[in-house]
């Protein structure tokens, strides 16, 4: 029997502005990655968001970025170690906090953005984040990239002392080395909505990756990212999570598989 | 025996900003309110000071303020009790999670600048803290000011579950109805290192407050602020424990006493 | 020959996150009032937005407020004289600097949020503002609130050596004082079109505001202010235009009445 | 007769935050660079700053740095070309209107920092800087690093229509290529006043840098950086001035050379 994590992206919203189709798209998924103030989302919005994700079940994470309104934590910036290890506890104690006052305990962490890619390309980013995650929590999960490093960073994160949750993503290209087709590339992003859907069942029946050239990455995976920040997105994580379910897949939340 | 509490605010450097004399005044202090990274502080800082604190048994409080960088915290801004309310568990949990970082516990939580002003004129805001700390952790201790609504104050804390800490403040005047004279006022702090020191000796051993016009308040009160952001600062702040402990009174952290 | 500007708030957006229908909006006015980068903008979005404005021979102004993001300027901050015109000069040159890239010069000045709202209850901060303007360029109109203070502000500002140009709302309930009906209350805001446009004319043809009592306020006004932030707005926008035009008023720029 | 104007960065504090002893600093310098918000100083520091340089006929530079005041703008950002520029444009703007409200005007720019340093590697983002200038305001001086990438950054400069103004630093060594030996290698900051006085002396004179392998560089250059932000640079500053003065050397603003 197969299972899967289903997580998304969420509290992205910020004073004024709205971000995300979040009430839609949290019914349909089993984590929430909250954004903690940094490149998205304020406290009222974190504590409105945590407060949805306990009333549905919904499993919740830190989506810890760099200090980057303007630029929504999807550019790099030079920071040091001591720097992203700092920003990484203060943002997943910020959410803590919300998962206190609103009855429940927060579950994984995963990084949002250039911090996220930057731990794809970098062991020590990925160490550093580790550290600071098991040293607020050591019972956090991890979420990280499956693909490439995929080895290397569970043998980091083992070391640490943290687990780590694979993750995949069915809307995206992959290269067959096992990372991400960069967004600007023709074909990066997958928008067929039963393209979509038919690719996340057979990565999960069949524990692998099918590369842009047709070639194969068999991989361990625990969780699969879905977008829900336009009204389209909501459609197609509704049509996922039925296609999975119909295939014989169960839902389940990070930490139940 | 008579025992007191001596906090301070710390942690209020930013970035390549240096403010305080954090390494010299914590020496002398039992409880350390740390800034939080809205109205001051930074997560480098917060961590610096944290471990500091740790070192020298020193208890660990937060400092939360008004999302007010630029203006230190110290103006009033319009917020509804709800962003008050999840600022202040923000806040909290960012801290909170550089004390598990640490090896240690968040003890105190006591509100800064206009924060901490607004909430001595006004019940509701005393609850909405009250209420914003005892959601993230009922065990820890709320930092109010002793005085004019000290009655009232104990009573929303009794209600809302949270344990209060009073305070007092030895180089500030009082108004005889127990509310510290304001700061552009002649006489509203007092400098000389000897009044100081003996005039905090005093407040304890006598469990009252001398208020300008010579009226004497009883009140209850169990930790002192001191301040420490200039050189001249840290010598009083030595001078009044030094003239405590002589004067037989025990120096000890807010939560053992 | 009746004249008058409509003005709208235009480049509110902010990063990733997009607010109002600019593109659709503009259409319609003569003047945009941009935000800063203060309480909304940012230079990607000023830019862009002046950009537009020029192409479209709509006068550009700038729109200072609070420096309050996740506020969206709309709460008052306790902020000094001082800091209020140091705030204003800065807003001003930014935009400035974006008007001088793209050919063209700023017209006028119209504070947003609880900084307009402020100088409509407080002389102190309309003379505050209109000196921040007058030194950073006399030639720079004042956008104020027609009604209630009117011949005060008018007599400052002629005293500071700015230009005022006075502002209604058509789609606002005015007391019998001239000023606005709160939000909260009922029928604060009136959102039938054909009533907001019809009342747009009268206005225009009888220099006139109808209070929500029934009573009439003679004033005079040069400007009038639309909103742009939902899907409807910009319909309504479009239809106040076409009445206007229908009913023989001119719309030009508030510099050229 | 030789002449060189001396720079120094000023308006660096930050609300409660003071950093740089630019009192005493700008007594001897020629042009002040000074912060405009985004990596340091806030609209009340940019407006005593500038009145005081307008008081002691200092002249007035824009010192532009990333949207980064944690970091002060010393690391690297991913930012566009289009960010970097409208950064640009939106600080220049800012502190012109300063400027204007003082009555001065603008005459130089020097970007801050990381930013500074990025263009130092890359043509394109002197370009993009070089443009922005322009844009706003041809007639003001663009600040740049003389050494290694002279030739192409007066180029550069040229086909844009800004005009140039080449920078040296005194207490800085030089590899043999001409670019400053970064900070963190030994010997990359002289700190002996007599040195460091003696050095700028010999580069004025000798119109060349001496390299840290002894190797020397003819170079143009205009102004010379001087730093402000210990006690003892203070008094190093005094002393380069005299030594400089003394020496036969005429200090002027750089606009005046």
């Amino acid at each position: 029997m197969k299972k899967i994590d289903l997580n998304s992206d969420m509290g992205e919203s910020f004073g004024a502005y709205k971000l995300g189709m979040d009430e839609a798209v949290i019914q349909h998924i089993t984590s929430a990655n909250i954004a903690c103030g940094y490149h998205a989302g304020d406290p009222l919005v974190m504590n409105k968001t945590v407060k949805m994700a306990v009333e549905l079940d919904v499993g919740v994470g830190a989506h810890p970025g760099y200090p980057d309104l303007v630029g929504f934590g999807r550019r790099n910036m030079d920071c040091s170690n001591d720097e992203i290890r700092c920003f990484v506890i203060y943002q997943i104690g910020a959410l803590q906090a919300f998962c206190e006052a609103n009855g429940t305990i927060l579950r994984h962490v995963k990084p949002h953005g250039a911090l996220y890619n930057t731990a794809v390309q970098n062991e020590e980013i990925v160490r550093v984040i580790a550290e600071a995650i098991s040293e607020v929590n050591p019972r956090l999960l991890y979420v990280v990239q499956a693909g490439k490093n995929s080895v290397r960073m569970k043998q980091i994160c083992q070391e640490v002392g943290v687990k780590p949750v694979f993750e995949v993503f069915a809307d995206r290209a992959y290269t067959s080395e096992g990372t991400l087709l960069p967004r600007r590339l023709p074909g990066a992003v997958i928008t067929n909505p039963e393209k979509v859907a038919e690719r996340a069942l057979k990565m999960i029946k069949d524990n692998e990756i099918i590369a842009e050239d047709g070639s194969v990455i068999s991989i361990e995976f625990q969780t699969m990212c879905v977008h829900g920040d336009t009204p389209g997105a909501v459609e197609l994580v509704r049509h996922i999570r039925q296609t999975l379910e119909i295939g014989g897949v169960t839902i389940k939340r990070m930490d139940l598989i």
